[in-house]
């Protein structure tokens, strides 16, 4: 089959080898799965500021789709929370939650989203999600995390509260104490601390009463049901929506509405920044755990492939009346734990969502939303890694820097604004780093012919030849900064007569730095030095060769620092490998 | 003296050492710049859209300051081109040419870029300017070149128009041809031609009649004094005014005008992000000028001295009415070849515009400004080199294009939007060229310990061990490229038992990459492939070391390469340094 084929329609490669094995399989994780997504899709719509019943919408087709345009074979599309708290900010400037046009806005955002991953996927430009680093992204999910579970604490409080950031939330939470109905906070508080519980110690507690890990796994997961079920027994059998506990309420059955979203240009653009936003984090965030997956079984993911599977994903979710959809975190485990060997399980678990829609969904009517909030509270807290600053610090500074600006911005400014101000420091410190490049004096180890910094190592060191190592590739940002620590160390040092720039850590000479290069060898021939070059690189070489800086370098260019200090100043050099080949020969 | 203290005012460096031949010195530069700085401040005020004495105001006080707080001894301060035309672009969004607003505008400008100078100074904050590279200046100047000359076309016309970018002058120029004042025309082309002959022609046929080439470049710079003297003559011995031609009209003798500036939060504001820019590219343009003369004498200039002595003319020029200052590159040229010593030339070049100012001024008052035009085209199309981008593009194709893209938006859409363009485009280049490093497999170059890419050196190679030098630092956005490459390799090579990645180019690995090289360790042991490290640099293995990335590396961290090779495939190592040791006991 040809590859480009396979490369636009990657089902064709696992479709042809499945088997009735790998069918059980796959169907064992669908029902897993789909009981863990039913109360996930109905919260994490709810925490979009939707009808809970898009999310059961958001997780049909787009499941489908991703079946046939994805390349992992165990990611689990669908709302995730990260995308719908997103999706509320995007929206919420836009119009009015519980509204028509709220709904239709989520919608366009869908396709927007979709259609900005399709043509990054197509123009291959997945690249751009490398810029997005780890630190600004673990910064980005603990400040989610925390603002998240903050906006949901006024399902748990029966009051209602908006806002977009920290203080906001806060202030308003704490200004509605007054308001607080009393046996939603009891529903809200007892749904909490039984997830809690689920998810710490039930599992522990089935392994010791004799569970194997995976089944004492998949039954920890199903916490979330119990607690729907029982909460929806408790509320019909007491009538406790009487008395002001807010439910889901009716849900309006049958097949989700298919059409086309409003082809509004003005909503268009408003949302265009937003999609793009939402569209790279939910790209890196299904990409870093569909990577770990096909690392574990020894299969490649293409990211440029998993763009348009994402991308279908969400057309196919706004084509049903749904919102943004990516790859989630938790449910991928579950799925891959469970035994899916092909994306066939997420095509089932859309049959499972799709029979639970028409048929099962009349059942949520009395759930109350305190406990779709717990779920949501209970599974985003434990994104939550504040250690992480602290830990990433001891290791590096800018990535702690880069972190904890992600944090703050997000949680104190805005969410999207948040990851933009992240990348812009990650990026700024990198450039900054590299605008003041470590530059060390280096001497022979004795009994090699290997160079190293003369103040971390006992070398063998030259009178008349100073040989600098510059640790960074010279561009523009680092030439001038290059320029004085030259001038400086030569000046301080008046026996020299040759000063060698080793090359092998500098990767790209711009014309900004050839202009540089220039300016030292025409200064130090001015104070009767010349100035060599040593290690460079083939393509720097090669472009160097291009000009006329080699013509006017008042010294030479060596193949290896050993050549250079042999030519320059054989004392220092041992017996060398003039020696070792008589010694061989 | 206390060296804080002559960093806080430099001149007291020089002034305790200030000699009788040192002022004959300067004096003679002082006469000269004078008779060049007299045409040249009323043509870039001219230029900047005020009154033509405003540069007279421009070049009395600022020189002063400069010459108390600078510390380039030959820098010639005053109005220049490029900040003149970015003065125009800047107030000509706030206020209409000619009226009180638009002044009083310009001179908040000039404090407002004065004030940011000072800060960038005392904050130490001179780097940022590199950020500016060498391709970016200088499609900057080509195209403010440009645009200058093109906008200076309606004074050799001699009609009105107005617009900041090619397509609205040359549109302008071409609807206005019927409006052309012929006089004044041929007064415009003469006056042009005439400074070309002197610029192109007149030095070596001054040389050819025996003057020095000193003396005959000195004559040769008096040129626009000479077409400035004879054309006054010329328009009032024709009373050509009379028939239309338009003169520079009375100037008020008398002192500059001592004042604040207004205090107008909302201009303030507005003017920010123009003063930010006017104040970065006038301080790159007068720190490469100064360091250029400094380094012919062995002197040194601080740029955030620099900074400060900018900031103080510009505050200087703002509160005796006048607008944005710098160092100009062709009067700071003349200054040094005339043969200034110290700053004080600048101080006598500021009593001479000041007698002007006093006594002179009135005999400027039939003087054309199709002259004043003239001088400013002759002078910036001198600036004007397109071929750079060719050059350039041979050299470096990502300085071209950040080159080019300087150009075109300058020329194009805008002047302060241009150099944005082009330092977001030249640090995007050289990101993505970052975010994809060069790689090499690299074996060892017989007879020595020198390794190098298997492709461009015959070398000796290993069947078990693959060794891959990575041209980089390891950050973010090449993390996930490396273990994607690694994993290529490893895979297309079924022999391969131990993977050393040679870090001589790896001058810092971030977080991001020391997650990767841990998939990688992990990856490759269930492969049963060791993975190695060599050529660590100290300040890298200083912060491996306190992670516990060590701890689960499956293989080592080797000092040098040839090191790791004699561990793990002695085969492939030649005798040694062990042999080579021997031989030398």
């Amino acid at each position: 089959m040809p590859s480009r084929l396979i490369r636009a329609l990657p089902f064709l490669e696992w479709a042809r080898e499945y088997r009735r094995d790998t069918l059980v399989s796959d169907l064992v994780a669908a029902v897993v799965v789909t009981i863990m997504l039913v109360p996930q899709s109905l919260a994490y719509a709810m925490l979009a500021g939707l009808p809970p019943h898009i999310g059961l919408y958001a997780s049909i087709l787009p499941l489908v789709a991703y079946a046939l345009f994805g390349t992992s074979r165990a990611l689990a599309v669908g709302p995730v929370a990260v995308v719908s708290l997103m999706t509320a900010t995007a929206v919420g400037g836009i119009a009015a939650t519980g509204t028509e046009d709220y709904l239709a806005a989520a919608i366009v955002l869908a396709m927007e989203s979709g259609v900005i991953l399709i043509a990054l996927g197509v123009l291959r430009l997945g690249f751009l999600a490398n810029f997005l680093s780890h630190s600004v992204i673990s910064g980005f999910i603990t400040a989610s995390g925390i603002l998240i579970a903050t906006s949901q604490l006024k399902h748990l409080f029966g009051v209602r509260t908006k806002g977009d950031t920290m203080p906001d939330l806060v202030g308003q939470l704490v200004s509605s104490i007054p308001d607080i109905n009393w046996i939603t906070l009891v529903i809200g508080v007892l749904a909490t601390g039984f997830l809690f519980w689920v998810r710490k110690q039930l599992k522990p507690l089935l392994r010791r009463i004799g569970l194997g890990p995976l089944a004492a796994d998949i039954v920890a997961k199903t916490g979330p049901v119990v607690a729907v079920i029982v909460s929806i027994v408790a509320v019909a059998g007491l009538s406790l929506d009487a008395e002001g506990v807010k439910v889901v309420g009716a849900i309006p059955g049958g097949l989700p509405p298919m059409g086309l979203p409003l082809l509004n240009p003005d909503l268009w653009i408003d949302l265009f920044v937003p999609a793009l936003l939402i569209s790279i984090i939910g790209f890196v965030e299904s990409i870093s755990v569909a990577q770990t997956f096909a690392a574990k079984r020894r299969q490649r993911v293409d990211a440029n492939s998993e763009l348009v599977g994402l991308g279908a994903a969400n057309v196919a979710s706004s084509l049903t009346g749904g919102f943004p959809v990516t790859g989630g975190f938790s449910r991928s485990v579950v799925n891959f734990d469970a035994g899916a060997q092909t994306p066939m399980a997420g095509v089932f678990t859309a049959v499972g969502i799709l029979v639970t829609t028409l048929f099962l969904s009349h059942l949520f009517a009395k759930l109350p939303q305190a406990v779709l909030a717990a779920t949501i509270i209970v599974a985003v807290l434990s994104l939550v890694d504040l250690g992480a600053v602290k830990r990433t610090w001891d290791y590096s500074k800018a990535d702690a820097v880069a972190m904890a600006v992600t944090i703050v911005v997000v949680l104190f400014v805005g969410v999207e604004i948040g990851v933009v101000a992240g990348v812009a420091v990650s990026l700024a410190l990198f450039l900054f780093r590299t605008s003041r490049p470590h530059m060390a004096i280096v001497g022979r180890v004795p009994g090699t012919e290997h160079f190293r910094n003369v103040e971390r190592h006992k070398v063998v060191e030259s009178e008349a030849v100073l040989t600098v190592r510059v640790d960074e590739s010279l561009y523009f940002a680092n030439a001038r900064f290059l320029e004085d620590r030259i001038y400086d160390l030569v000046a301080s040092r008046a026996e020299v007569k040759h000063v060698v720039l080793m090359c092998s850590a500098v990767n790209m000479i711009d014309a900004s730095a050839l202009e540089s290069l220039e300016a030292i060898a025409e200064r130090l021939k001015a104070a009767g030095v010349k100035f060599h070059l040593s290690e460079v690189k083939g393509p720097v070489m090669d472009r160097l060769k291009r000009t006329h800086f080699l013509d006017h370098l008042t010294g030479e260019v060596f193949l290896s620092q050993q050549a250079a200090m042999r030519a320059l100043d054989p004392g220092t050099c041992g017996p060398g490998p003039a020696a070792e080949a008589r010694l061989v020969s």
